[in-house]
């Protein structure tokens, strides 16, 4: 099995703090590196959750960067909904243990571009926040991010509604435009979008088993997801289970038969009107005869969810 | 090679006279009635020009009945756009022989409920207007429509932004209610909608090649799209031809092989909003585990622009 080199850009976050998990637990990833990006949370706050996590997770050795702060076109402010759904802290108001290690010092844009001249299509980026950081890069060095073996990032709603407005999902309304300029670039990008993380789905029962390994880091992670599946119950009923949103990112790039994947060219509305941070189709590029878009439109949610536990439950009880 | 009985439910439209002359020339249709719809323009005009078509392609006895002629919640008002896509007659303004046989004395929609008690599986119902018709008789005898073997629609727009606002596509922004009745109930649905027929085009290269037929039927099509290719190559001119809408549906009821169909719940938006008759995934029933509608979400259109041509052609030089 090869092993494949992982950057993850995230906005630290339930589900981030899943995502991460994730790379970690799987063997078939090397995680070389984190990004901090802002969002469900500050950047910096983002950053201090990511460090936590991997302490938590005896990742120690994991190098945590900050990324761009605020989005393309205007200032960041974190939205009350952003709050009540990670808690005040982001990760489900749990309180892990504070490290003493710092971020580094070099940039999170330029260790991502340093990243893909190193390693080139031997590295996958999964970005769980917004786009800015993978904008931010491929304005500064296009040719490198274009070596990038595989991008695939959590955001956008292509068949279903967005969850901020009918159009628009949480990670792209961040930051529309910088979507909107990954979409549009030559590089090919998979979209994890609510399409199927609306359909992967965790409850307590599957914490519970976390928990019951006795393993400080089950513990801790099932206190973290449980806050998310109590407010996901609160607010989507509908559902049954919180969505398991960005760790499929990190499990679609590591194994994309997971899903279906839809090929085709898309865009990001940046108007500010009803339709702002709509991912659609783009009509100018739609007889292209090449497409830059793999959108994820079903998910084998069963054995998704198999393989989600076997990992989590193996790394919970490898770290007792 | 089994027969299927098919009825057509057009607002005729210069599509929806593709439409009808794909169902009359492919010889695994058996074209038992049309059913005239309003939208491209109104119901009983739409009638008399599928009856002028008929006997243009010397299909004299097939019957054409008056369905409904306005929308479930209000009067049906032409818009200025259509008459501007498909000529102020509906048919590119292109001057038919008249006919003096008229439209059946039977209830368009009443015909179309006995048709699914007669022939039940092998029945195909293709609609290409509103689903004014279809909701009506859902509405009259669910459990005779619940037996038509197959319905396919052309409408709507689910990975693509519509051609009446960026959400809604014409024929179900004319009766968004009938629309998200026909979605939400358990009758299986294929639907052709803006995602595929945006993609599948004809230019004047081939309608030349109608007209070299010397054919009456060839030539006088020839003028009647060449007509919407004219409006097309000034409205939509990144397209690069006519969109073919209306006979794709026809060509999918007869070969599903032609799209990728992508199985989901679906909703029609009938809030008179931004967001007005959108048809998007029914978050509600997003997890259930059956669907009902088959969204078409890619085409093989080479090969059903080669299918449409031979099939066009052959019917042309046979009327000679």
């Amino acid at each position: 099995m090869s092993v494949k080199k992982m950057i993850l850009d995230v906005d630290t976050g339930v589900d981030d703090a899943m995502a991460i998990a994730y790379a970690i637990a799987d063997p078939a990833v090397e995680l070389i590196g984190i990004l901090s990006s802002y969002g469900n949370i500050e950047a910096d706050r983002a950053a201090d959750n990511a460090l936590k996590l991997l302490h938590l997770l005896h990742e120690d050795d994991v190098p945590v960067f900050l990324g761009e702060t605020d989005p393309v076109d205007h200032k960041y402010q974190r939205i009350d909904i952003n709050a009540q759904i990670h808690g005040e802290n982001g990760i489900g108001d749990v309180e892990l243990e504070e490290v003493t290690r710092p971020v580094e010092n070099e940039d999170g844009v330029d260790f991502l571009i340093e990243s893909a001249k190193k390693y080139g299509k031997d590295l996958t980026v999964v970005a769980t926040g917004p786009m800015t950081n993978l904008a931010a890069a491929i304005e500064k060095d296009h040719d490198a991010m274009k070596m990038i073996g595989d991008i695939t990032i959590m955001g956008g709603a292509l068949t279903v509604p967005g969850n901020v407005t009918p159009c628009a999902e949480a990670n792209i309304e961040q930051d529309p435009v910088a979507a909107n300029e990954l979409f549009t670039s030559d590089l090919t990008v998979t979209m994890v979008g609510l399409d199927v993380t609306y359909r992967t789905l965790l409850t307590k029962k599957e914490t519970k088993l976390w928990r019951e390994t006795g393993s400080e880091a089950g513990i801790k992670m099932a206190d973290i997801v449980d806050y998310y599946i109590d407010v996901y119950a609160d607010i989507y009923p509908e559902l049954g289970g919180c969505s398991l949103h960005d760790p499929l990112a990190v499990g679609v790039a590591i194994d994309p038969t997971f899903v279906t994947l839809l090929h085709m060219n898309m865009k990001v509305t940046t108007e500010h009107d009803a339709y702002y941070a709509r991912t659609i189709g783009d009509k100018a590029r739609l007889n292209d005869p090449t497409t830059n878009v793999r959108v994820a439109v079903d998910v084998d949610k069963e054995r998704y969810l198999e393989v989600f536990m076997n990992l989590f439950l193996e790394l919970f009880n490898k770290l007792k």
